[in-house]
């Protein structure tokens, strides 16, 4: 039996992520990019953007009609009015057409006065109208620069680019932004009794040998990579051999912003993670006092972050919030999204452990109009619990038990 | 000067929508496709997912230790300590090792005591453990089926796909699911006025001719689609050209599931669409009480919506949220989500006409401790104003005017 990692040293959660955060600093350095406009959505931006150009580039008609020279229309009224010739007094002008010197207003197409009824527009050169109402000059003309100005900001730093964002960039002659590059993280799997079912020879329905797991966290990792504005991409697993393990990870730490080992960061006697780690890098955090989720190794090898996580599907998902994620938030230039909150009854009383912040799953349900947080297995092999989830209650480091009828916050896990 | 359309029929939009909606009746077929599951993030499904196989699918070990017959240790306790041969008594397990039969039991690597403390594992053949508590059957053992059972529903039908439940359906044995087709959303902008500023060779900063026109909408509209779960195909610009305009509808209609088609729905002399949508198909709205965003076309072609919207970038905006929106909602098997909303205090008047309805863009502000919404500039030209606002304050058909000092209702725009 080889040496066990017993002797774990647990620190609270924010406390672990404070020191690795710490230690990380100055190494945690945000990449930007230069990308085309139309393809920007989603994206964070690294500066603030100006308008290289005025909206509307020229005096502009904003409604359908004529355009005329206002001074002259001064003595119009129902009364008096006043006839305008086509090419001399007016030009038609749709939404959108220039409205040139000396034309100065538009008079819209409802308010015109039709002087020959049977005007036909193949035969007859001209189409004089009537108004009987004076305009002002800029009357329905959008001046240059009216709806943007060269200089202004349209967008500011670190903002996450939404449809609109994407039209007000192109009209203000915006057409390449400078944005967060994407952070690209290394998912390894580890572990010899390890199946990629996505990969493999089985049927759907075929059962694997007894002993084998199906390894799935890595694939629930590039999601939680991709939801998070990062690119992952995961490796074939890696078999239990210390040698491997120490190559795959030196190589992937030269190559990626961040690396996540699956597995193999408890105290099993094959757990090499924290070994190799040890040896090609710094292990800042083994073990913090949180349930699930408590054997998440926290290292930095060639200056880039290395996170090992545990292997049940709950630790995996909590232990990847928990530290993967900020991490991330800091590469991709975003604020973390502060978790919805909600407040619920608590359905039976919740007993832990006062050494470590427990994460209870908790589905939601409203009963007599009030809503109760059911508490669900709380074992972290048993994962379906994690599926059929609503959020998390947490119970904090000192708390004994939750009385059943006590008002608790329930974290809501992001759909 | 050509016939203009002057007479829109103007109806509220929902209205208008339900119209649209009731027309469209048996027409808007979701599609669905079989994808892998490690694609799948985002996706909706649509079916129930069952389980495929037993997770664990043995009964396995859940703790680092020894497997042991839970009947032998019956006698164990601190004054009777009792010792274990190993490969007899028990055999050595790690966290998922199949605990085979006569072994029944686990007990924890920590509760062991190790009977010679000189034990050289390349040496000697066994390593005896004492133990000084008894176990139960089945003691840190997950049972065949314990995490999820062949059957178990995973996934309901309509479930958006999240991290988690990836890992959840690959760890059932699910490596393929049913989900809604991706709708596919052919934009045409039109405008013989009109540039592609993403496609041109203007340098950033060159000013483009005037009466030429900066064409956005079909970007923005592209990221629209997505961002609702669709693809959109973004065709060059058509220009105001009948014929033309009639053969790409025409061919669009046919390969795919919403067509839009951005300009050309109001009054101007050249705006074709209406006729060429009455000639090629049904138009069953045209024009409706809200502002901005009145001038849209609601029509049926080749069994196919057909949506043609202003060419404002508000008013573009507000049609694709209000119309082009639900029919995706369809299409994709997603709930519409509901906008959120937050209350503020109106920092002065508005007036409205009460005939339609307005949507007001809204900038939302911290003012001696109350949320305050402050009216941006509301003609649909001012399109910066869409980029600075928080949301929309909708001033509802009826309604004259709101006061300074009144609550209203915020509509959130997306991010």
């Amino acid at each position: 039996m080889a040496e066990r990692n017993l002797n774990l040293d647990l620190i609270p959660a924010e406390e672990a992520l404070f020191k690795y955060l710490s230690a990380l600093n100055g190494k945690l350095v945000p990449k930007f990019e230069v990308i085309s406009v139309e393809e920007s959505l989603g994206r964070i931006t690294s500066a603030k953007a100006c308008a290289k150009l005025n909206s509307p580039h020229y005096n502009a008609a904003a409604m359908d009609g004529i355009a005329v020279k206002a001074l002259i229309t001064i003595n119009a009224s129902e009364a008096n009015p006043l006839e305008l010739i086509e090419g001399y007094d007016f030009i038609n002008v749709n939404t959108g057409d220039p409205v040139f010197s000396p034309y100065d207003a538009v008079i819209m197409a409802e308010d015109l006065i039709i002087v020959d009824e049977d005007f036909n527009e193949e035969e007859d050169e001209n189409k004089n109208v009537k108004i009987t109402k004076s305009v002002f000059p800029n009357q329905h003309v959008r001046l240059i620069g009216e709806s943007i100005k060269i200089g202004e900001e349209i967008l500011s730093a670190k903002h996450k680019i939404r449809p609109v964002d994407i039209g007000m960039l192109l009209t203000a002659g915006i057409t390449t932004i400078e944005v967060y590059s994407t952070p690209k993280v290394a998912i390894f799997p580890t572990g010899s009794e390890i199946i990629d079912i996505c990969a493999s020879n089985l049927q759907m329905g075929e059962v694997p040998e007894a002993g084998k797991i199906i390894e799935s966290n890595s694939r629930m990792y590039e999601a939680q990579v991709k939801q998070a504005g990062g690119e992952g991409k995961r490796f074939a697993t890696v078999p239990d051999n210390f040698d491997l393990l120490k190559d795959v990870i030196t190589k992937a730490s030269l190559e990626f912003d961040i690396v996540l080992i699956n597995a193999g960061s408890s105290a099993g006697t094959e757990d090499f993670t924290v070994q190799v780690l040890r040896e090609i890098g710094e292990v800042i955090i083994h073990g913090v006092a949180m349930k699930p989720g408590k054997p998440v190794i926290l290292a930095i090898v060639n200056g880039k972050p290395v996170i090992g996580t545990p292997g049940y599907p709950v630790s995996a998902f909590l232990s990847f919030e928990t530290f993967a994620l900020p991490i991330l938030s800091v590469l991709t230039g975003q604020a973390i999204k502060p978790k919805q909150k909600i407040e619920a009854v608590l359905s039976e009383k919740i007993t832990s452990t006062p050494k470590q912040r427990e994460y209870v799953r908790i589905r939601l349900e409203q009963i007599n109009g009030k809503l109760t947080a059911f508490p669900l297995i709380r074992h972290s092999g048993v994962a379906m619990s994690l599926v059929k989830a609503d959020g998390f209650c947490i119970i904090d480091i000192g708390c004994e038990c939750i009385e059943v009828g006590e008002t608790v916050t329930v974290e809501l896990i992001e759909s």
